[in-house]
């Protein structure tokens, strides 16, 4: 019997936030398998921490932090076959992940190494843009609005033309990227619709108007802009 | 004592899609309220059912299905009203919605009219676009790709722009919107890229190219674009 594969979002960071179906494939799982960053700690595995079973195998994916890709993706080689090994042995395989897995997660890495040769079910997760708007409270889309959501990676002059033709915008890894973002949504006039959350719905949750944001941002920091041009709201 | 308000998403469909905070809060619920259409089934309160407790109080907001505005507002006047009775009374009010509360929810026409009144909490949801992203088992973004996330039924011509300059691409509540979405894509040459889910996460859930789609298309369907950019996929 080979075992299957499952990927698992665990949404924004709460460990509540997790779904009922995360909860008992974890609970079940024989293996938990999840990426730190360069061998530290694991965000994934630390929102899952309390369900993970005592005595169940655990593959760390030790990914280094560097702007060339190879690096990476011959860490996630060594976790696929780590992860294959164990599928091999029949036991059931479930890859933890932040928010959800194919919404910017590392485990869509994984699944294109191993979905072709092994049974895989992904399970979706709450992402952190829903849970951004939650903490803002503040409505994040409305009836016929369109949704951008940017990486804050992207260049100054790609980001200036997509928040430029957008309606309600999301911008995710703000971390140092904060500069660029404040400069274009300044240009923009938009900078007083513009809402910072950093690390939503764990304990240190922050939620402050984006004008009055210290650098540097955190990683794990979004920008939510919204126009709100529903009449009715 | 006044009662707390909770606008809880509920995920896309699957029970087991809850999370674990929307679980709780519904099964310690003085007062459950949720949107019927036109009086008929509520999909909100059917994904709760197994859920919610015996004897509990229920509040059915009965929206009219109308192109004019005014008779929903009106409909959201009630409902607000009836839940603003129930937290005077001291009850805790849990707003059950599909997906998530504030994306594309109604619960923001409730949010609007008690939340300066009542303490209120919003609980963030799985949404529909990343279920159907796991069911198509393809991933959503990778990266630094820029999601754009578009209502069915905005213009042909406008439908048209946000698609032509997006990368990875969610266009939502497809309904008897199809043939206008079919033909865009087909000018844009995307249309070998579209999937089309219907119902994602339910048992009656359909996944199948855009081409082989027959008219008409449910409500609760979605069509996913993915170009597929990043070379490590």
């Amino acid at each position: 019997m080979i075992g299957k594969l499952y990927g698992v979002g665990l949404g924004p960071g709460d460990p509540e936030l997790m779904t009922l179906k995360a909860y008992r494939l974890i609970q079940n799982a024989d293996v938990v398998a999840y990426p730190t960053l360069e061998g530290g700690d694991s965000f994934a595995r630390s929102i899952a921490a309390d369900v993970i079973p005592n005595g169940v195998g655990e593959i760390a994916i030790h990914v280094p932090m560097s702007v060339e890709r190879e690096p990476a993706q011959a860490a996630y080689d060594t976790g696929a076959a780590d992860i294959a090994g164990a599928l091999d042995a029949g036991k059931n395989v479930v890859v933890l992940c932040e928010g959800d897995p194919f919404f910017y997660g590392s485990f869509m890495y994984l699944f294109s190494r191993l979905a072709d040769r092994y049974e895989t079910e992904v399970v979706a997760g709450v992402t952190s843009v829903t849970a951004c708007a939650a903490a803002v409270q503040k409505p994040l889309t409305a009836r016929n609005e369109v949704l951008t959501i940017i990486p804050g990676p992207i260049g100054e002059d790609d980001l200036h033309a997509r928040i430029s033709g957008a309606e309600a915008v999301a911008i995710m890894k703000v971390g140092r990227h904060l500069p660029k973002i404040k400069k274009v949504l300044t240009e923009l006039n938009l900078i007083q619709h513009a809402v910072y959350v950093e690390r939503a719905t764990l304990p240190v949750q922050k939620v402050m108007p984006l004008a009055d944001v210290p650098e540097p941002a955190p990683y794990f920091s979004m920008i939510l802009v919204t126009k709100g041009n529903d009449p009715w709201l």
